[in-house]
């Protein structure tokens, strides 16, 4: 497959999206080097033209094992009949520039979590300076909230700046709020989890391979001046529910076996409903650009809470999946600087601004500034699995009512 | 229409709901009286068999009340063709206990306000008594979160008790959480507010009329140990995720124009985009009912933030609708102690329980209690519009994994 060596896209990767053409219905795709595999006509199957990855993520482990397998095959140059699989591939292979990419799933409920230790430190730290940084529970639980699912949106989507309440000035009197586009617009980089297999009311999820279909990139932007006046007591709502990002390409978990690592120690041990019972730590190296430059390099391996136990903390109670959920990490934050996956804590609440190099600088974000989110993880013989980006740029905030 | 009159659904009600007969596929029905009138042969329009609601609710203002003006024209025993219009019903009426109801529309997002300032300010009492029971932002804005929209439930439907972490007791050192079936289930009788027109990423609502279908009564469980333990700093999660309860009846909004009122007094007077334009407090009273009998007398009039005001602070960041979104008032309380509308209020968190006739006593709610929320409001000529009951029977929590 020309293109596919050295593109961190090759035959061990094969993540799914749904792609369009001319602008005709998304179909699902899969992505090979520079070009997506158009699944329908590929192998015969019209689940792939179902206008969502949904129908298919609902098919479950096994099918999803089986599709992995028949396009490898397809795909192996060493095979007998590599000729004729290449020459029946060809008319399916569209190149990425001629495509659109669409928001690849329906998502159904929308969860996101808090797992890095040192991102609710410094979160922490900076809401509650008067405080002890993490709560309580924070050892004992993967913290959680429900997001909006219906602004997830699909990488390259412009970001409109939100409007909303902030805080009243420290001096005035009597307190009242200001209202207007938010000051501290912000990203959260963050890894998704995309659920295939759904429960039933009350029961509990099982292994995260047999309900998770694969991962996602995931900018959880956040309006932190709305954020810190609406949040207590019952969580962030417009501070978060204007938008977030998702990337275009799903990574099979299966893509993703040679980066599992045990995941970081806990103490407290948890309570048993939340022990590992698998390595679901994930060593994933993720970058975040802002207008093309790197400023952290967020290391997904350092999370607290692994995501086989978000998802039996999330089911524990017997709330019910359905294929189609997407739950994420929270930001990844690792224990060095560098290492911060948002703006307010590598500039410490805009005290300390990040320096581009061509002398400019951000405390958070400004009209016009794109952040792009990329990842990679390693694969077989030392090939590297990419992750599809996610990307965005703020649009300014809407003047009319 | 036989039964009809007296009965509180009249042809001045008129709700709609999704039935179905014998295990067919759900179909949709107004109700009229003790029977679910069929709609789609009725009024030869497939948008009634297509599975949920969505459709009909997404074709707008308009077409709900073009749809809501034919079936009473079809009712009107005065009309000159009154006797003909009886005999084309008569074949598409059902006996309502013939029928199964079901779910009346797919669940876009599920946002639930904290609307009452009784029942944040019982609640801040009992859970942060050491301050001041109100949160400096709750007179500047309606709070809310996001909750689970996958286990929204119809009506009828058994409610398992949750499992998951309560607090360390206060002697224990280290303090750790304890893990088993909830201790303090409750109830939350609540008004919904279903959406029907859906608004574009970036955009804010217009006229809560332009967007919302109609009102549907919701009981959102809350275990409140599980609650107390995990909902800081990010608000509430498994202690509400794993049921809410609707009613299977979404009320129009038009059914309730002599229920319009003013809405509460509002002081300070909050910012411009939340100021009210027109009445849009509702007059509606609601019962609560422990297998049967009334605990409590709920009245929405005395709710401090109105739906137009929910509706304008949720979009105000860009934040889209989508048809099938649900969005609660939060807890029913007023001012009078046989007004609250959850027994944590009602007991004072257990320590006061309720009495019931046969000698029992309640601080939460036990396995096999049977809750029932019902309402009315007024109607035309003095005849009141009861909203469809929501009401839920406790099952135990699973033992087994």
């Amino acid at each position: 497959m020309p293109g596919a060596d050295g593109s961190g896209f090759t035959a061990a990767n094969l993540p799914y999206g749904m792609f369009s053409l001319d602008g005709e219905t998304p179909r699902a795709g899969v992505r090979i080097g520079h070009h997506v595999l158009d699944l329908a006509p590929a192998l015969h199957d019209e689940v792939f033209a179902s206008g969502s990855l949904n129908a298919f993520l609902a098919r479950g482990r096994t099918a999803w094992h089986d599709i992995r397998r028949r396009i490898q095959c397809l795909l192996d140059a060493d095979a007998p009949e590599a000729a004729a699989n290449r020459a029946a591939l060809e008319p399916h292979l569209v190149p990425l520039e001629r495509v659109r990419m669409h928001l690849p799933v329906e998502i159904g409920d929308y969860v996101d979590f808090y797992c890095s230790l040192e991102h609710a430190t410094n979160l922490g730290r900076m809401f509650r300076p008067d405080e002890n940084p993490l709560k309580p529970n924070w050892r004992h639980l993967p913290v959680g909230y429900h997001g909006r699912s219906g602004t997830v949106v699909v990488s390259g989507t412009p970001i409109v700046r939100p409007r909303g309440q902030r805080p009243p000035a420290p001096d005035s009197k009597p307190p009242r709020p200001v209202f207007g586009p938010s000051a501290k617009l912000d990203i959260e980089a963050e890894l998704g989890f995309v659920v295939g297999t759904p429960t039933r009311l009350g029961e509990t999820a099982g292994d995260l391979a047999d309900h998770v279909f694969g991962v996602a990139l995931v900018n959880d932007w956040s309006a932190r001046d709305i954020q810190a006046w609406e949040y207590v007591p019952l969580g962030p709502f417009l501070g978060k529910s204007f938008a977030t990002s998702m990337s275009a390409w799903i990574t099979p978990l299966e893509a993703l076996a040679h980066a599992r690592v045990p995941g970081r120690a806990q103490d407290p041990e948890p309570l048993d409903y939340l022990r590992r019972r698998e390595p679901w730590g994930l060593d994933i190296t993720m970058e975040v650009l802002l207008d093309g430059e790197r400023v952290s390099r967020p290391p997904y391996r350092e999370m607290y809470w692994t995501p086989d136990q978000m998802l039996a903390h999330m089911t524990v109670n017997g709330a019910r999946l359905r294929t189609g959920d997407l739950f994420a990490s929270g930001t990844v934050s690792g224990p060095d600087a560098g290492q911060r996956g948002s703006l307010i804590e590598l500039t410490w609440n805009g005290s300390e601004p990040v320096k581009l190099s061509d002398g400019r600088t951000r405390a958070f974000l400004e009209d016009g500034d794109t952040v792009t989110v990329t990842a990679t993880a390693p694969g077989p013989d030392g090939t590297p699995i990419v992750l599809g980006e996610v990307t965005g740029t703020i649009s300014p905030a809407r003047t009319a009512p």
